[in-house]
């Protein structure tokens, strides 16, 4: 039996907004399945975190913690632009989606982007947009989203 | 001789940030010729303004202002966004740039370009990225972008 993650429990994971703990539980860590993310000291953290603190809801980043082993297992975030155009209108920008490889098939990702959607939503965005990769595009389409333009990228070296 | 634009002055063109008189100069008017934009009172677009001006070099709108006719012919915007990946890292999201329909073989499109980039490097991005359509990514890579991921949208009705 050694190993095994099966209980009679059932599982349940719940969607919140990122905590000042949660640099413990792994936050960095499951960045870092995203892109680089290889130093990010406590003091930088905190700062980060109260930085984007002040934004309030403006940018929200939201996570999933495992329950039983205490680690955070997914994440994304958004952000409202806020714009002239459309009336004056505001945009959703999510960004940084991850699901733990390790946490796969549980439909964390779909409840990440849906608290993220709804968020936006709430913040009365008229539409809410991602970049994502050829191979995730099918996974957004689940989600409700609809390839629309092309992202263009420049580096600074 | 009527209607003739030419004369023997040589027209020069000059990026600055957005003020709030220039929505007397156009600014509206040149936004609706890339999206919907029918409606912004002056009380409205001053609040906005307001909004925006909080955000200092964060959220940036830059416009050119012809200085023959004291209309403003291009705009472009870029904000800062601020992540834990990437070790704390920035990036540069430019939006709704746009040249005016008579103004355009001027180069004013390159130039707002590249206003916004240069804003997002001295602001420490490691990167600025923007969605556009097909037909405009060749202007985009003249301008130093590569094309990366797709973009995916959602419209809340």
């Amino acid at each position: 039996m050694a190993g095994g993650s099966s209980t009679d429990e059932p599982r349940s994971f719940h969607v919140r907004r990122l905590q000042m703990t949660d640099k413990s539980k792994g936050f960095i860590e499951l960045l870092r399945q995203l892109s680089v993310c290889d130093s990010v000291s406590d003091e930088e953290f905190r700062d980060r975190f109260q930085e984007l603190s002040t934004m309030g809801d403006d940018h929200v980043i939201c996570v999933i913690e495992d329950e039983r082993s205490g680690k955070i297992v997914a994440t994304g975030s958004v952000f409202i632009e806020k714009k002239f155009l459309r009336n004056c209108g505001r945009v959703g920008h999510i960004e940084d989606v991850v699901v733990d490889r390790d946490a796969r098939g549980l439909q964390l990702g779909k409840k990440v982007v849906a608290f993220l959607r709804e968020h936006a939503r709430s913040m009365g965005c008229y539409k809410v947009i991602l970049d994502c990769s050829v191979e995730n595009r099918a996974f957004y389409e689940k989600c409700g989203f609809k390839h629309k333009e092309v992202q263009m990228v420049q580096y600074f070296t």
